[in-house]
């Protein structure tokens, strides 16, 4: 895997409310130092793969949240993106969405997504619950080091 | 997938004492019905694929909790067996282990595993962290259903 910021998040979000109140969740800890938002699929696969021709401008994040239903690309085409390309396969991927069809449920474990959580309804619910998945995948999950 | 039960886990751990903690942490839930011991490697391969021919005895566990360094077969076979095996490819699995070295995390992100935890020396911490990773993958996390 190419060179990782392990302190860094990319947020895949259109919804600007849903950001807001992720990165209220997140900067409640200091082990995160800068929540990068990608509006919508084609910005996340220009910040993960570079564009026109370009590599990308900053390391890979630790983590990738990433919301399914997106305008241009999908969250779903994003995740394949990510697993095919081998420079990305090995991110960590969390789905973060509103949809718990069974049908994007499946698609995303036969994709290899890490994890699959469904947005509570209730804004303090989601609130604590993004602070739990930062928590989780920031400080308790360990990931290889750049080599 | 094959049937699977939701409130049921597989550790596959060969050290009675760190069994004796994940069960103190996890039983603290009412939420983990069942949670079944493998002793080692080959304890989990009969477990999950059956033995003699015969299918196993019981649906698949939500969440596989995997050593690594195991008696029989080391826990990143047991890993390889899993994903490879289109009944099995999309269980969690869950690698906690006392090896943080390098070539264990890529061995085991290059064959999907979904989280890599690394075991704490103090007893109180390795208790918490087992509650929080129990937490994590039978409350948040969300699996297809099983059809």
């Amino acid at each position: 895997m190419e060179f990782m910021d392990p302190t860094h998040i990319l947020l895949v979000e259109d919804d600007p409310n849903d950001v807001e109140l992720i990165q209220i969740a997140l900067d409640s800890y200091n082990f995160v130092n800068k929540i990068d938002v990608a509006a919508d699929g084609e910005q996340a696969v220009h910040y993960l793969f570079g564009r026109n021709g370009q590599p990308p401008t900053q390391p890979l994040p630790r983590l990738v949240l990433l919301d399914l239903k997106l305008p241009k690309i999908d969250g779903i085409q994003v995740l394949e993106m990510i697993r095919s390309n081998p420079l990305t396969r090995n991110l960590v991927v969390v789905v973060m969405t509103s949809s718990a069809e069974n049908r994007d449920l499946k698609a995303c474990y036969d994709l290899g997504v890490n994890s699959y959580i469904v947005k509570p309804l209730d804004f303090q619910q989601f609130v604590e619950m993004s602070r739990q998945v930062g928590f989780y995948w920031m400080m308790l999950n360990q990931l290889p080091s750049n080599n």
